[in-house]
This record gives C-alpha cells, sequence and structure tokens, in this order.
C-alpha cells in the first residue's frame, strides 16, 4: 500500500478499508510512516469525516496498537463510566463506589487531568496514603474482593492514540468528531472496558460548546461500541455551569464524601442518579432508570455506598478516617471570599474561566508535567440563577501561594456577575443515546 | 505567530494575510516549521482554496526564499514562455529564437524534463558542444548581443518550492490550483521574468485533464502576475493529441529546426504562432494578433529566425551546422515501425502513453537521477485523425536499447488504433486568458 494513495483516497471522499486503517495506524505507531503523511491524512478525515465502519476500525486499531489490559478473570462484565471533562464534576469519584455498592464490577483505568479539567487520579491521590498504582494482579485481586479498583493508567495502553493526539494538537486536526470519539473509546477498550457509560458535556465550560456537537460526538461513540461489542451508553449533558459547586482536588473529593453521606442535592446528585442507573443498566442489575435509580437512592440512604467507598479507600492503602472527618484532607493556608456587590442574581458568565482559575491556583495541569497543588481551588458559594443580597459570599478562592492569586481573582470577576435578571435555567440532560 | 493556529484559520476558510504566508514558507524553508504541519496546511489550502491576494503572496514568498536572478541590466523586458508540459510539444525550442528575432528578449532559464514530458534543457544538449551551464555574467552578456539565451535553473532558485513540491508528492496535495499555479509562477519570477505567456495544456496528454481546470489554472495563475507585476497571459490549448510528431529530445531539435526552416504546418505550427504573437504583444512589438502574426510569418519566412537559431547555438558553444544537416544530432541504432493492419483512420486514444513509452526508451526521466539518452524517441507518420492503409507506417520507435522496446511497444499498440470512423477534431486553442 502506498500511504499517499490513501491519503489522496481519503481526499476523494472515499472511505478506507479496516486493513488499510490497519496498516496506517501500526505504521504510524511503528515509526514507519512519518508524522507528515499523518497530519495530511488527518486534515482530509476532518474535512471528508469518517464512516461508522471507518471510526471503528481506527478505535480498534488505536486500541491494540500497546498492551491491552486483560479482565476476563473478573466476575462481572466491567463498566466504565467516561466523562468528556466538566468543571466541579465529581460524579466519577461518587458513582465509582455507589455503583460498585449495587453490584456493578467497577474495574476503572483512569486519566490525569489536564487543561481546565480534574482527573480522577489527581483527586484520589488527595486522600492521605492513597495508593494509584496498582501491578495488574493486585487491581484484578481487589475487584474480585470488593467490587471496585481505580488505578492510573498505563503509559502503554493505546499509543498511537497518544501519539496521534500528540500530533493532532500541533496541526489543527483536534476537532474532529471522529478522530476525538475514536481517541476517547480506544483508551477504554484498551484498558479493558466491557461496557461504557459516556458522559458527553455541553456549554461554555466543555470542549464541545454546543448540543448538536455534542449529539454528534456521542452518536459516534455509541457507534463505535455498538461495532466493537461493547455495550455503549451516553449522556449528553449540560457544562454552561459547574456541576456540583467545588473545583480542586481535595475540594472535589469532600463534595464526593457529601454525596454520598446523602448530603447533597441539586444537579451534581441529579447527573449521578442519571449515570448511575445507566451503570446498572448495563451491568444487568436493573431493567430500567425507575428500578436503577431506586437502587442507586436506597445504596445510598442505607450507607452501602458511603461503606463501600471506605472498603475501596482502605483497598488501595487510604485512610477511610477521611469520610468521617474531611479535615483529614490537603487544605489550602489561605482563602478569599469573593462578594456580592449588589443585590441581584448570581449568574456564571463563562465556566471554563473558572476551571482556568483553578488552574492557575495550582489545581490543574497547564502542561503535561506540570506539578499540582491538591488543597487549592474554588468552592462557589451560590447556584448560578441564585438570589443574592449585597456583600453575600458568591465564591471562594483557596489558595496556597499568593503571587498567584491576582490573576486567577481577576479572571473570576469576569467569569462571573451579580444581575438584575434571573438568567435562564439549563436542562441537566439533553439527551440520553443508547 | 503559532503555526496551528494558522493552520487552523485557513481550515475555517479565512484567508491568511501576507505576512503570515511569509512566516510560514519563510519558517518552512528554514526548517523552523516541520513537515507535519506544513502538509496539514497544504491539505487544509486543497480543500478551501487560496484567495488571488493569498496565492499572489504565496508565490512571492516562494519566488524570494533563496536567490533570484538579476536581469535589470538587460535593455528590454524578459519573456518567459512556460508550458505546463505536453507531448511532442517543441514550441518553446522553436519560439525562443523565433520570438528573439522580432526583437523579443528571450533570456530564459529552464528546467529539465521529469515523467512524460520533456525538458527544453534536455532537448538543447542533444545539439554537439551545446552548453547549458552559463554563469549569470555570461547569460546577461549573450542576451544584450544576441537578444536570447537559455540556461539550466540554478538549484537554489526558489527552494521554498523545491521543499514543498517534494512534501506535497508525498501527501496527496498536488492536485490544487492554488498550489499548482504558485508553484510555476515562483519559479518563473525567481528567474527574473519581467512578462509571461503560459501554455496551459489540458487533454489526455495533460496533467489538466479537462479544460474547465485548466482554465481555472490559467486564471489562478494570470491573476498572480496581475498581482505581482508581471504581465501575463495564458493560452489554455489542447493536448488530447501529441503537438507536433515528434517525441524525444534530438528528434524534437529536429522538428523545431524543420519549423525554422518554414517546413512544417499544422498544430504545432500554429501553437507557435499563436503564442509567439503573445510574446510579441507583452514585448511590445506588436499591438495585437494580427499585427504580431504577420511579423513572426515575416521574420520565418525571410530566414531571419533560422538565422537567430544558429547564432543562439553558436554562442553557446554548440555546432549551427545541425540547422542544415539535422544527421549531426543523435541518432538511435534501431527502429520499429508500427504499421495499419487495416485500412481505417488513426486514432490517438491516449497521448499520455505516448510519452511515457518514449520515458521507458530513454527519452525521458522516470526519477530525477535517471540519466537520459537523447537520440531516442517516437516519430509519428500519421495525424490523429488522418486516413491510412493498410501495412502504411503509423508511427516509427527510434531505440537503442533491445530489452526496452518490448513493454514500450505494447503501451503504443494500446495507446493508438485504426478506427473505421474519423475520429473527432480537437480545437487547438480552447482560450486566451489575459
Amino acid at each position: 500500500m502506498r500511504v499517499a494513495e490513501l491519503i489522496v483516497k481519503k481526499r476523494e471522499g472515499l472511505a478506507l478499508n479496516s486493513q488499510e486503517i490497519e496498516y496506517l495506524v501500526h505504521g504510524y505507531t511503528q515509526g514507519e510512516i512519518p508524522d507528515y503523511q499523518m497530519s495530511a491524512l488527518l486534515m482530509a478525515v476532518f474535512f471528508r469525516g469518517m464512516t461508522e465502519e471507518e471510526t471503528a476500525a481506527l478505535t480498534l486499531s488505536m486500541a491494540t496498537s500497546g498492551e491491552t489490559a486483560d479482565l476476563s478473570a473478573l466476575p462481572g462484565l466491567a463498566v466504565d463510566k467516561h466523562s468528556t471533562g466538566g468543571v466541579a464534576d465529581t460524579t466519577t469519584l461518587a458513582l465509582a463506589p455507589w455503583a460498585a455498592s449495587c453490584g456493578v464490577t467497577v474495574a476503572k483505568m483512569s486519566g490525569r487531568g489536564l487543561g481546565h479539567t480534574g482527573g480522577t487520579i489527581d483527586k484520589l491521590e488527595s486522600i492521605p496514603g492513597f495508593r494509584t498504582s496498582l501491578t495488574q494482579a493486585e487491581f484484578i485481586k481487589q475487584v474480585r474482593e470488593i467490587n471496585i479498583a481505580v488505578a492510573g493508567q498505563s503509559g502503554s495502553l493505546a499509543p498511537a492514540d497518544q501519539k496521534l493526539y500528540a500530533l493532532r494538537d500541533v496541526t489543527g486536526t483536534v476537532e474532529s468528531i471522529p478522530l476525538i470519539a475514536s481517541s476517547i473509546m480506544s483508551k477504554k477498550i484498551a484498558a479493558g472496558a466491557g461496557a461504557i457509560v459516556l458522559d458527553v458535556k455541553t456549554g461554555s465550560g466543555a470542549f464541545m460548546k454546543n448540543p448538536e456537537e455534542a449529539r454528534k460526538l456521542a452518536r459516534a461513540m455509541v457507534a463505535i461500541g455498538k461495532n466493537s461489542g461493547r455495550r455503549t451508553v451516553a449522556v449528553v449533558s449540560d457544562m454552561n455551569e459547574p456541576l456540583g459547586s467545588a473545583i480542586g482536588n481535595a475540594l472535589e473529593v469532600e463534595e464526593a464524601i457529601q454525596v454520598l453521606r446523602g448530603e447533597t442535592k441539586g444537579r451534581l446528585l441529579q447527573l449521578c442518579l442519571s449515570l448511575g442507573a445507566q451503570m446498572l443498566i448495563l451491568a444487568g442489575k436493573a431493567a430500567d432508570t425507575v428500578q436503577a435509580e431506586a437502587l442507586l437512592q436506597d445504596a445510598l440512604h442505607s450507607g452501602r455506598a458511603l461503606q463501600k467507598m471506605a472498603e475501596f479507600i482502605s483497598a488501595q492503602g487510604g485512610d477511610p478516617a477521611v469520610l468521617e472527618n474531611t479535615a483529614l484532607l490537603p487544605r489550602a493556608a489561605f482563602n478569599r471570599e469573593i462578594t456580592a456587590p449588589f443585590d441581584g442574581y448570581f449568574f456564571i458568565k463563562d465556566t471554563q474561566a473558572l476551571g482556568y482559575a483553578a488552574m492557575l491556583l495550582g489545581a490543574g495541569r497547564e502542561r503535561k508535567d506540570s506539578v499540582i497543588d491538591l488543597a487549592v481551588g474554588l468552592k462557589l458559594g451560590k447556584r448560578n440563577g441564585a438570589a443574592v443580597k449585597s456583600g453575600e459570599p458568591l465564591l471562594t478562592v483557596y489558595y496556597n501561594r499568593e503571587e498567584r492569586l491576582p490573576e486567577a481573582v481577576k479572571i473570576l470577576e469576569q467569569a462571573i456577575a451579580v444581575v438584575p435578571v434571573k438568567p435562564a435555567d439549563h436542562p441537566l440532560v439533553y439527551e440520553i443515546i443508547a
């Protein structure tokens, strides 16, 4: 096969077959096909798109480009839950033990955060003693014993995706639905997921700014799941405002604990129930969302979800006392409140900017090698649209390094406002695509 | 400027400004911008096209990416004539001295042939003693003395174009009108052309198979000329059949000499008159095509055109005796006739295949470093559409290496035919775009 001819084939709008795609992905991963041919192909894909069959073939070629996790020794089907990245979104942290307490097999390989959204592994590491590096044997053993393990993703899973992602980043080929969809799904498949619940975010705080694009991405990923034998459901959910109230690693762990204690309500809890219900259904633990949500409510109110969290933390070396006493989590040295300048309604204008401000404080990584500060972040005092009185706290900034505060505050003051008219509510779930 | 952002800008259909284009071309030529970013940009250009202003900026950036020929010491405006590549097209060889004999300044830097079409420099080198490597000083002096010099193109003219062309070749980005147009025009401008007559070929023997694409390319190049201060005229001409009857270096020199002796008629002579007329008009030697063609006819019939060819050959070290005795040109050791199998009409089905067969015999280069055989080639005994009798010679193959004959003959037998119905004539000139 000549690579230039395959590029022209795609450029002219014809579909590549699975042998051709495998040849390209394998050759590229091995360094036999140069970056300059792959980037031209990626740009042709940007303009021409890919068929469902092409996207599935690309996903499987990437998923099998390196090591793959073998979860066949587990008793049940591992159900993975993945978010495309939101702000104040601690659903994974709450749902992993909660779903496990309902009998779902949770065997999760998770990534670290990059940019304005946090990563589950980083958040877990703010629990004193918690260990995210597990051997394959430890990982399997733990899942068999307590139905849940969450480990950092190995660098050798889906190396083709890693290499392609780095290339797309510098060649203007990030924003392509089949490329985004196959990148996400290849990692899930390489990590051994048997069924996948996707939380596809849309809105000002998400990568997909508009719901129609998010729906397209969701449909593309569900189609990949179907074409590769992994039952996949996508929930298209709102990210025009932060999901919960905490942004930052330890702060989000605290909020997840509050969820498991039954102390929260609102959008974070609602989305946990929506996503959790899909996990239970895919795992065969419930027939429909009504039954699934009832099972989840029961696990929550009986304390079994919190108990599973305790087992999970203990199994991975962490101190479960944090569940009773969140003061054991890392705490920032300083905090600064931003208050309402006058009476009105709280309005979050730019959700992504909140994530970005937290990142600047040290809660997230600007680059892959940035060192993060687990203690710092933000906590919203009010929900979007809440009535506020002059002087009431809108938001608290938790920080350690004084010099980082001014820029973060400047960004925050532009990202939020008090307005005279109540801002419109956003729906939480736009669509569930199965 | 961030390269990835410029790629996205182009990808989204916005126009790059001339500073951005200069930054990209300069950075790429210097090796500061990697191939993988440039190939993604080229693919975006393939899909989005370029405005006239962008194409002109790209052309000028490429033209000035290395050395440029300084022809300011010449008394007149140097008028260049360029063909996009045809089969049996020896117009440049005939027209250079012919136009010079009418007072046009011919100061031509020319390339070598690649693929199925010949290069003027190769053809000239089949004249015994002819030297195509001239210093800049020799070149200028000769043009000042006799109004004509033709030299091999220096490797350092328009290096950006060379690098970009090589990249396009392996990344499926050759077939883009603005990229083709800017590649051609950048070399002409770097070589010092003050005005340019373009012969844009269309048909089965040309790169542009259909007239509409050829018209687009012609318009793009004329627009570049306008936007870069070089008066440019394009003649869109037919290449569904070979222009003359000879294919191969020495054979084409012989045919050019026949033109200058006034011994030919038909399409080759007609196109020389059309293109030559445009050269005279651009040089200010004639007001319109009627006057220009009259001047050309006079130069031909008075023998001044042939006399100029003699001066030109002598000035560059060649033996002008070839003009009287073409047997002094290299001759192939063997020849083979292909004859009509029955009565009918001669039909050239695939003009490009004739050029390809000649290349296989050694007349052209398959790769840049191929060594060519100046003596070999083909001579058509009949024009396309001519009535032929069974056994009459249709075509003579001139060859030196026996082992190359069978494949060439096989290709030729598929490229030509005798048919019972007279094939339709092709017009010679589709359009003149000024």
